[in-house]
């Protein structure tokens, strides 16, 4: 007799993300099921329901939120139908799961996250790139140790633009790549550095350089972390040759690189004879092919909607909440501003974390010298670079 | 309300084999679950159970086949006990899912399956390899044709040895790496060059090169199937540096390259702090290290489990039926035979797959001789190698 | 009866770098000899001509510059010694080949190049890294169009920090990590954008993080050029696991990865049983090793002086001269400077390049509305992204 | 003054190895220089001297051989004039360089090297793959105990089929896929074992599973040497997606990777502006390329020229004597034989080398039973396998 709860959802939004969403929920022995999809389209929502098997679909969002079934409600709009429609969720009082980002600006964010805690539900960020199996399995080596403190956190997201018409419109979206992509990576260097260390202070290089449009196509910027370490985000809706999606990572005591899409131990060569889909946004389908083998494991959409439901069932916080949204959001305006003033810009957030000690220095001395480094040289004997502390003075000793 | 099926599971054995197991069906939102499990030992059997949360365990293996809550049972015992085992629950009418290999010999296989089929339960082979995600993808990828026909596959698996003494033993076993591995390494090429192409005949090598054991620790050998490809299997017991899990495909028109394990996209330098875990069969704590992000997930285990469970609920065949567990057995019994025999030896199979086509050579002709190769030149001009049909001359001409 | 030029050199200075260089001269069929070796130390200078099998040693700089046999100087001493011994080669007319960087100021450096230019003595700037055989082909790639027009440049180098005293010491060397690092990666930014793409502005963040040392440990700066494009800028003397040396170049059709010294298709698993020198800054020597195949000639010391060589048999320009040298000085003048005003500092040079033109963005349009993207969809029809040049509205369109 | 010898050389054959072997004896600051070439034809002969700077060419080949200036003889062409333009060159006792194979058989192999070695020239077989750094690098580590004994050693060589008429044809070849490629493969294996581990024996599989010709275009053998190891050959003419040169290595205490040809750290994506060369035997020129730095040094050529007029210089054998190209005509025959009678076939060979212990087992014991393997637990404690040496009983236990 199963005892099993199973979570009944409803879909806002029939794009690409509604489609990896549901796919994850309904593949393998998927216990929670879309129940009820809504799509301003009449006809996209019904090709939607069709190719996933759901029973209804509709063209008002009301309804699909209040379907008497429906516990738990996945907002998969564009950014900008984003506070409206959670506005109506928190009145429904369901369950709610936004995609990424969680607002247009900061101050959007907080205005939807006041609004959820208010209504005291449920409130799930779909953050899924800190979800994926490499990232988990990465953060669990950091909180281990395994690295030592971390100084430098690289996260990069790059493709040749996104698939839709509203992503390329600033005042839909919000702006460019740093809005669309620059959210994910700002997720993961906050992940690896630790969330309770503060996001300070923001530079950030932003162009316009190759795409017929007003917003950004191309973004670099530098996130100052409390503890002195840095994320550096890297976006990119010009890049060809797939989706590159990289993050590495520097410690005291190691380092880790991690490969999302591109080189994931699958390598095909074609001439050419098949014409079938190899992955999200790969570009040719001859020569030289990586693809993924399972898409929406490989790019976390499996253990967040795990962690997002079984954060419901025992009445826990989610890792990645609306205030991460939030937080997120205050970042990306502190990149906007920068690249416009061109110098650093302080990150404003009303901030909950905690604090982060500075990066560790152990200072190790010999004979009243700062021991700078030390090398095993190649007869076993070791060479000691030293600094005076009171004059500044670097020598080297051969022990 | 929730009316999902969910299955109820004996697993029989709670060494490696059955941790992975069970880990597999309770992660993420596994629907279907453990509620017996049997070990040898109250010890082994209580700390299993404590680990994965199972309700009960029994030192009894007919109290836990006939457990009145259960519906399948999963053995996960030496090879030297299938036999046995399966009679029982083929006499509790029960489903049954069986680790690899099905039997120590072809002989011992086919017993297997007849008391199964006789007894007209559901029966599914456990290789997971072949579930795997990348070899999923690669796999719609052969049959969509992007490689052209497969002319030979090359499976390798290579670690340092098992961790369980019961494998080291070839009575118990009924051979060494042959049995342990290659049963993984067959499937797999059965599956890309295709499972109704017979294998025809095996030439192998075998040898205790380091072990003092008195099985073979290390085995390469060649099965030859009926259109002409090659499955070439590599094991070992001797190898150093973690898990060698990879597989290559060659086919007419293309190439395929996996890489299941050591080089995934995950790269981990560490100068030792954190003594964790990092994968299956790992060597080292420090310097480079490749972990593997969803273990379970990458080794197939997720996708084999989804399969046998939606197989049971439609009433349809698994992907692996113990069909196919009996033709893995009567390869190794030919490659076993062979490395005694020093020549190429028959596969003797109770053969009920179709037939294969040759691999296809579509003639190419200029001017009444054969096209062997074509070729472009730096300058545009193409050059052509030619074999007269009659008196095989070779020339070459550059249009 | 050879007529070969064989070129006899005088090597100044006797550390790690002085190594490498004489390594790569006397390796090989090696023409070219040094014939007199220069070191503060007659012990080290000792050691050094016998390990090298070099005629003669001194320690007085004077005599071996003025060596009769010797045509050619190389100066591979520490950076506060360049301008005054180089005074000392233009006043001998001998060839001058200096290390980088030039100097440790854009001021300084245009001391030098006045000095040399003035004597009308021939100089090559020993930047290797642009010579590379990986860097070398690249280049190739990017000329003939393979990438179209470059947008980005990422060049990293990272290691756990230099082997002598004096690069520790800024005052010395005249700054740290950008300094040491810094001028082998703006230059390979400058070769992939173009020699004539100025360098307008730098933004950069350095600090120090980990060791007890006044100059920055780690740094990250962008160069804009005049074309848009971007050079990124990444160094750090704290990095866990050898050296890592990467680059990454985008371009509007093309993209282009290197990796020259951790992943370079050399893998070596081994339990430590011997403990040998594999490659320079590798951090273990158990575990998994990434060894370089031919140290000198994967960082690009042969051919870097086989160009030298070769200008200086054919009169002509290297491809790596003083200016360059100069230029690199200037940008990370603005690079240190930028780190402290916290905002985009212009490159102060004295221009004597060309003009590059923009990044191209070639409109297309369809029905008067500009085309964004454009994007084959799986069913072969085309979507259009398009946006309306006047109201900035964008739409999409199925074809 | 330069003293520099400097070697002239007769460039017998302008095929795609005539223009390797020049292009690396003229590049960098070559040192030695062809100063006659000699082809069949004119025009080719012509066209090659103005492509490398030669200022003689001939189609006689006596001429080119007893062309006074020169002192070394580079036999590039195809395998059956080799017996009778050996036989010119020994009578006018130049320094003799051959490419590979030697000879078509063991038979003709053991003729040339009589010849050879009565007439008292220098001897040297260009087989480059040996001489490759990454090669030469890992025989080192090999030589100082890295990897332990080696066990075995995969030497793969795949590509879509040679450029010339004459490789297709066995009567002219001596065969196909296995005299063309094997030749390289067994030598990788003998040096990796040692040349002093005697070729035992050999199984082969051979087929021609693809092109029109009579010859083998696939072909796999073991050689198992006399200390037990096993070298693996894979060779095909019908790879897809570029040349396929990897070699794999196990040993007692470790593992080694090479990958030559296809992931060598460059990786270069292009839409496909620029139709270049890219790299020998690449497939495409747009979606992922894989092009390689310096291929003539990546492919050994430049240290296997180095090699062998040092050698000459220096009076002592070079590295790959002629007697090395004979002992592995010796292998192939046995291959080809065994392809045959589909059973292990020996080596027959005049063997000159010594003889090799065979792989180590260092026996272990725990209270009077072999330790079969020594495991960590995760909680520190170690597990033994245990072997009883007098019952064959197996058993573990946890200390």
């Amino acid at each position: 007799m199963s005892t099993l709860t199973s979570h009944k959802v409803a879909m806002l939004g029939t794009g690409l993300i509604g489609d990896f969403y549901t796919m994850t929920l309904h593949s393998q022995r998927g216990r929670d099921r879309v129940v009820v999809a809504y799509s301003r389209s009449e006809e996209r929502g019904r090709a939607f329901s069709e190719r996933w098997g759901i029973p209804r679909h509709t063209t008002c969002v009301d309804d699909a939120i209040n379907d008497p079934e429906v516990d738990t409600v996945v907002v998969g709009l564009p950014n900008d139908l984003h506070l409206e429609t959670i506005g109506k969720v928190a009145a429904a009082g369901k369950n709610l799961l936004v995609t990424k980002p969680l607002g247009r600006t900061g101050a959007e964010a907080k205005e939807i996250l006041d609004i959820v805690e208010s209504a005291g539900i449920f409130g799930g960020y779909l953050e899924d790139l800190v979800y994926t199996p490499k990232t988990t399995v990465s953060l669990a080596s950091v909180k281990a140790g395994a690295i030592g403190d971390v100084t430098w956190v690289r996260a990069r997201e790059a493709h040749p633009g996104p698939h839709s018409a509203w992503f390329w419109d600033s005042k839909r979206a919000g702006g460019g790549a740093v809005i669309d992509l620059g959210c994910h990576c700002i997720e993961i260097a906050r992940n690896f550095v630790g969330k309770d260390n503060r996001p300070i202070e923001v530079m950030a290089w932003a162009d316009t350089l190759v795409h017929p449009i007003a917003a950004e196509d191309n973004a670099i910027f530098l996130v100052r972390f409390e503890s002195g370490a840095i994320g550096q985000i890297e976006v990119s809706w010009t890049f060809r040759g797939g989706m590159d999606l990289r993050d590495e990572v520097s410690g005291t005591e190691g380092t880790i690189r991690i490969d999302h899409f591109l080189r994931t131990g699958l390598e095909l060569f074609t001439t050419g004879g098949s014409g079938g889909y190899v992955a999200e946004k790969a570009e040719t389908d001859a020569g030289w092919l990586f693809p993924v083998g399972d898409e929406v494991s490989e790019l976390g959409y499996v253990d967040m909607f795990s962690d997002m439901f079984d954060a419901i069932d025992a009445g826990r916080a989610p890792r990645e909440t609306l205030y991460d949204g939030y937080v997120v959001n205050t970042i990306m305006d502190a990149a906007l501003k920068s690249a416009q003033t061109r110098q650093w810009e302080p990150v404003e957030v009303a901030w909950r974390g905690g604090t982060a000690a500075s990066i560790k220095r152990v200072p190790e001395y010999h004979q009243g010298r700062t021991v700078v480094k030390r090398e095993l040289l190649p007869d076993g004997r070791s060479k000691l670079i030293l600094n005076d502390p009171e004059t500044g003075e670097i020598t080297d000793v051969v022990l």
